[in-house]
């Protein structure tokens, strides 16, 4: 079923929070760029095309790396089947780390923030972007509906209760983590990470002439874009 | 009607994000403090007790100040009227600036950064709180009810949508100025801080406890509370 979404077929441009992520990367020119949870690997051919270096791209599904595989003919881009937070690269070996909606996929984030610390150089870029934890406080991740099934408001509960959530999303059990936004940040600082720019993806009038049902997007934040840079402290 | 809410009678210890506020401060030992919407001066009091050297209180309500004069007897806190965003006090004059729940009134954030910083040392903290952009969403600022007023949830919307909120709190047409969370962060990096430490203020069982109303605040967050120092750089 991911395969028959907008963003799986028509890649970048299909997804709304594309171009408030694209605005947060810095210039990929001869950077070597690492790509957590790529997927079908959109992301680092898209690194390639602005001229990266090269581009590691990691996912733990064999099923999406041998899509990722298929759709890349670029020997600089390579995939690698682990889980994100299991990464082990030697110290200083990519510019940018980069991540699109897979963190909230994974328990520990601290774990994330170490492991891409360490093997990114000083002053190197981590942009992320997960789920908003407006969106992952209820694990139904629906709107509240009128008697007429009219989108009355988001609905937000248990933010504080950062738990697993089961969310029944293309598949009927999908396990998802539920963070703050204050843990987010605070586990990227406490991690030797300077935050460097906010974004929750707000959708545009473009967007939605594009895509008019995204014009309910403007009623609540749906993603959360973070660009960090490793500080220089040790 | 302010007067008689807890945290006006009771002090701060009445506040449930006074907790997790103080614990975002630095140590005021010595310091030279400034208080952006000070009320009653209940802060300014406690940086005294923390041993700051002055403390310099601002309010826009005279009301307010007047109160705070009464309650005060020390000559090294000196209150000010002036609206927050139109402070102008000398170069480097303070080592802290702290503003508990006055900035969701101001409509200029980026003016209250702005002369927080001009007047901040090098290294120096800003430490603020307001009410939580999931808070300050729908005006109404109430939680969705069932039929039997039970609380469902809390209802977001509009969330991008980053103006004026008419709510009655305690008055009939309070003015509050909804911004969203990369507003908050991106702002003061913009205007030269780096962000130190976040939080949400979640409700812990000894609030509970002491306050058995506080637990549906478990349930949404209300403060965001931000850290943050003004930068190095220029």
């Amino acid at each position: 079923k991911y395969r028959q979404m907008p963003r799986s077929v028509g890649g970048l441009d299909a997804a709304h929070e594309w171009g408030a992520f694209r605005a947060m990367l810095p210039d990929l020119q001869g950077q070597r760029v690492l790509d957590l949870g790529c997927g079908f690997g959109w992301h680092c051919r898209y690194a390639r095309q602005q001229g990266a270096a090269s581009v590691v791209g990691v996912d733990i599904s064999e099923k999406m790396l041998a899509r990722a595989r298929e759709m890349t003919e670029d020997p600089a881009i390579q995939y690698i089947q682990a889980a994100i937070e299991d990464i082990d690269f030697p110290a200083e070996s990519f510019d940018v780390a980069i991540s699109s909606l897979a963190i909230h996929y994974v328990e520990r984030f601290d774990l994330v923030c170490r492991a891409v610390r360490q093997c990114l150089t000083v002053g190197g870029a981590f942009v992320l972007s997960v789920e908003h934890p407006t969106f992952t406080a209820v694990a139904t991740q629906n709107w509240s509906l009128g008697p007429s099934g009219e989108r009355l408001h988001w609905p937000v509960d248990d933010y504080q209760q950062e738990t697993i959530r089961h969310t029944q999303w293309l598949a009927p059990d999908v396990v998802k983590y539920h963070r703050t936004f204050a843990t987010y940040l605070n586990t990227l600082i406490d991690e030797g990470f300077q935050i460097s720019r906010l974004s929750e993806a707000p959708v545009t009038a473009e967007d939605i002439a594009q895509n008019p049902g995204l014009k309910d997007d403007r009623r609540r934040p749906t993603f959360l874009l973070i660009a960090a840079v490793k500080d220089t402290l040790p």
